[in-house]
């Protein structure tokens, strides 16, 4: 069956985030006032898996091997469906 | 009032994703099946507006100046609280 899974990578706490720094001064520069500006990537990966922990062991593993960087990445998994 | 924005940055049906291909790429040479793969970015914005609806018209216009390319992408803005 396919399975359609969310995979969200985030920054660690307490690890710079450069880009979030350049936008939020990017931000300013055309008027927007900010508090707190953080960013996120997101993977949308559809798998053919006999069953949904299938897809979702998977799925940890890609992070795992590819997708995050445990040293800096918190990630989540989630099935969409 | 600080409302937290979580805008959505994604790539329009039909243009080309190369991060996405090559991230694909990179899976198959590590054993994993994929039926498809696509990308998002998210940026959570934390804002102090009177409002709701100030909040929201101010990551819509964020969007609009800088965030989002509307050639290519399509966005959407959701308020956390």
């Amino acid at each position: 069956m396919r399975y359609t899974l969310k995979i969200t990578i985030t920054l660690k706490p307490g690890i710079l985030d450069p880009e979030a720094h350049a936008i939020r001064h990017a931000l300013t520069n055309l008027g927007f006032r900010t508090e707190d500006l953080k960013t996120a990537r997101i993977f949308l990966i559809t798998l053919d898996t006999p069953d949904e922990g299938e897809a979702r062991a998977q799925a940890e593993k890609m992070c795992e091997r590819l997708l995050a960087n445990p040293v800096i990445h918190d990630h989540t998994v989630e099935v969409m469906g």
